[in-house]
């Protein structure tokens, strides 16, 4: 057995993190510990190229912004930006994590990981993290709703 | 000449921080680099009650959210929520800051430091924090107008 140098446990999570909100800032503090003490969170943040491919519109915020943003939170390491062609399987390559921690939203990803630790043999725990209380403002799409009918009143 | 334990200066900014954004950020930093090394910064966060009285109309996000979202950023020490009749005289007696860091948009409550620090004799520094950039999203009302013309589309 190959000895391995003891370091911090990397959990990788990742998002658009449009409109920031706490429902983001608590997914990725359940991500981190989900890493056990002292982990390393990175958080991978999408890009617009890669939002407007998936989900057929653009962020309100960019994705320097974005990733700026959510670079400052406490609980966040490192926030890098996504490659323009985005797959787990890259950034498994890429970062080595040790946690993969998966949104409630975020079915697909919790496929692909499951799908690229199979075929490389590796061992990456796949953390599904639970949606953050039943109030109203735990998404981005129901403030952008809210502030819509704010302005229209 | 009353000797003072050496203690972290402390900042005290304050807004609505409604729709949290890079500027809010980038406001915080200035504010606390205004304080010198190892500074602390508490952040009061304007309640919904004031804002509504003052701007005639409630944030999106309500206040708990808004507190727990600034306090959530690296550069922040602590996010309390204003008192309901907020005064900036009445946060001077209850934390004693070293320096009050006063936004852009903030004039009013720059002068109303001025009035209280010569009214009780005493020594705050008061740092006027200029405007970030000249991006298009750092203010929460042009995100929100971003968002309904989205929306509107």
């Amino acid at each position: 057995m190959v000895d391995k140098k003891k370091k911090r446990r990397v959990v990788v999570a990742s998002g658009t993190f449009d409109l920031l909100h706490l429902g983001h800032v608590r997914f990725l503090e359940e991500a981190k510990r989900a890493g056990g003490k002292d982990a390393e969170l990175i958080v991978i943040v999408a890009r617009d190229s890669t939002v407007k491919a998936r989900k057929g519109k653009t962020p309100v915020m960019p994705e320097d912004q974005r990733r700026a943003l959510v670079e400052s939170l406490k609980v966040v390491d490192e926030a890098i930006l996504g490659l323009e062609d985005f797959s787990i399987e890259k950034v498994i390559e890429k970062i080595e994590p040790d946690v993969i921690a998966v949104g409630h939203d975020q079915d697909g990803i919790e496929k692909e990981v499951m799908k690229a630790t199979k075929e490389k043999k590796i061992n990456i725990q796949v953390v599904k993290i639970g949606r953050f209380g039943k109030r109203e403002l735990d998404s981005s799409s129901k403030i952008m709703r809210k502030i819509v009918e704010h302005f229209n009143r």
